[in-house]
């Protein structure tokens, strides 16, 4: 491969980002089931054919149906990041296993998600769990897989890299599960004085922000050795409004799915802490919110039609563009206020926005 | 702490051993929860009350209800191995951590089983994912607890321990789960020729073996600093024949639990793959396995008995206690074989036998 077409010298970082990443999105059906095979060959208490081709199965099975958004991000940020002097083969490979491995992850989700709502269809297949030969092995699936995710990270980074990554990889686990337990506990608990602002920036800061956008830009600023307590932090500091958003945006295609395009909506159905019950609930007055308390969380086709209503009453989907104007204002402003000097620097977060504007959970 | 009395001079390494695992066992109901208490307070991104709470309930549900039986061995071992000039207070508490991690490891288990089986009871109490406010939430607590086993470890230890400690715990989910696939695997087949005793050993090498038996000394090296590629491999050898023996006083236990004893028999009415049925296939003449094949996976009483009687004709009791006096001897002429030098030595193994002939997992 030649290298100079993908870190380019000058300092267009947003060119060699572009190429870096998109080579690893146009690639992805073959580099990653090489990955995977490569990772499997070396596991040496591996003896058994069958538990090789199940997780080899398993690790294909939803990752190779969708875009590799988040390798994608990862590796457009590394670029950016990563010094041409320190460039070489085995930071590639690397580079390209991580943004694997985040995939992954990915799917480790999409697979309990699954067996906890219990999915019928994903990706236009059937849900893991539900294959003939799966049943009550899916959640030994699961585990086997988030050991086979580790696994891959022990053969590919020795200290002090694999100590910061397993710290972020951890996170992503422990913070997904832990806004998973908000989100059903919300949903149970039909307690609607729980649906503030507050609570559903908390989940959705654990459950979306740090795994889907955070995670990965963090991965790209310890591949590329620039990982410290304050960059880590601002990362954080300024990424976590607009991965909350990706949520709100979520939230409001469910809404506007109602007419039956690829996905139905849902929400209301199951009573969704979502955003726009949250801020239909901030904004209802005390008529509208006893209707809200009658008819949210019901199948009903007259409970859903009333609480549609109330969204649109309230205009909520005008509110949704004054929010995500709002959360790109702040995120600008927050880069613009960053000291001279600091890593990443404000260009970095301008470049980054050209990607995550279009992204799309 | 009187540090003299738990790691005392002079040789008699199974004095000290006695009493610093023993003082940790006699503690356990006191040292486990502070430890937990401790770490979760330690989480800076953990703001939930909820959730911490919920990761409190779920660390001691099963843990406190068992002898720590698997820490046990580990400090044990430890304390035989560490040097008494590296004795410290921290090394004390790190010891302790890494036994409160296994027992929390084998309660994972413990939770991930009684998922997949829908148990019941354990321990006198209703399981876990059937208590009220859990359902669903079952698989999302089960992957909390592993993460916070693993934000436990990071806390507490770091490079190069850590690597090597996350590399023993990931063998040792990744391992257990493998060994399960092959369990319901089997169990589900009913493929009788795969009954073989290779095929047993090899699933009880990785599901009893290594996680109940050599993952704990393993530890015990990492910490005293004394874990090299050629110490594991060594433990392996010398220990894999003892674990597997464990899953067999298992199996005959189940035998003789018939007449409804603490726990009652159920391998055959489930079609498991256990030494007995393994055995059985290997010394049957025609008609026996005839018998066999027609009668055993079934909760027929009439077919539970007929497998039961040709378990006592092939003589499968009397078989088992000379299997059990050839693996003691196998261990003890692989312990005399050792290289002078070599560590751990034979004393090492000499002294632990005397704490695992009493096993009973």
């Amino acid at each position: 491969m030649d290298q100079s077409r993908i870190l380019p010298d000058g300092n267009d970082g947003i060119e060699k980002s572009v190429s870096f990443s998109k080579e690893f999105v146009d690639n992805f059906q073959t580099i990653f089931p090489n990955i995977i095979d490569e990772a499997l060959s070396k596991i040496c208490y591996l003896d058994s054919r069958n538990i090789r081709n199940r997780i080899k199965e398993m690790t294909v099975y939803y990752t190779l149906e969708k875009k590799p958004k988040l390798g994608e991000l990862m590796l457009y940020a590394y670029a950016m990041l990563e010094d041409r002097e320190a460039w070489n083969e085995e930071k590639r490979h690397q580079a390209y296993l991580l943004a694997c491995v985040i995939e992954m992850g990915a799917s480790y989700f999409l697979f309990t998600d699954d067996i906890q709502d219990d999915g019928k269809i994903r990706f236009g297949k059937v849900c893991w769990h539900l294959l003939p030969d799966v049943g009550t092995l899916a959640m030994n699936d699961a585990c086997l897989l988030r050991s086979f995710i580790q696994e891959l990270l022990q053969q590919n980074f020795s200290e002090p890299l694999f100590f910061k990554i397993m710290e972020v990889v951890n996170k992503i686990y422990f913070l997904t599960a832990m806004g998973q337990h908000m989100d059903v506990t919300l949903e149970r608990d039909r307690n609607f004085d729980n649906f503030t602002m507050k609570c559903y920036c908390e989940m959705n800061e654990m459950k979306m922000a740090f795994p889907i956008l955070e995670a990965p830009i963090m991965f790209a600023l310890i591949l590329s050795n620039r990982a410290t307590k304050e960059s880590m932090q601002q990362i954080h500091n300024i990424c976590v409004d607009m991965g909350i958003l990706f949520q709100i945006q979520n939230d409001i295609t469910d809404f506007y799915n109602w007419n039956g395009l690829t996905k139905s909506s849902t929400d209301i159905q199951k009573g969704k802490c979502s955003w726009l019950a949250v801020k239909a609930l901030e904004l209802s007055n005390e008529d509208q919110r006893r209707i809200f308390k009658e008819c949210y969380g019901s199948c009903d086709p007259t409970h859903v039609y009333k609480i549609r209503e109330l969204y649109e009453e309230l205009k909520l989907p005008q509110i949704f563009v004054q929010e995500k104007e709002a959360r790109y204002k702040t995120f600008f402003r927050k880069i613009n206020e960053l000291p001279p000097g600091c890593m990443p620097d404000v260009k970095f977060y301008q470049k980054l926005f050209k990607l995550i504007e279009k992204f799309e959970i």
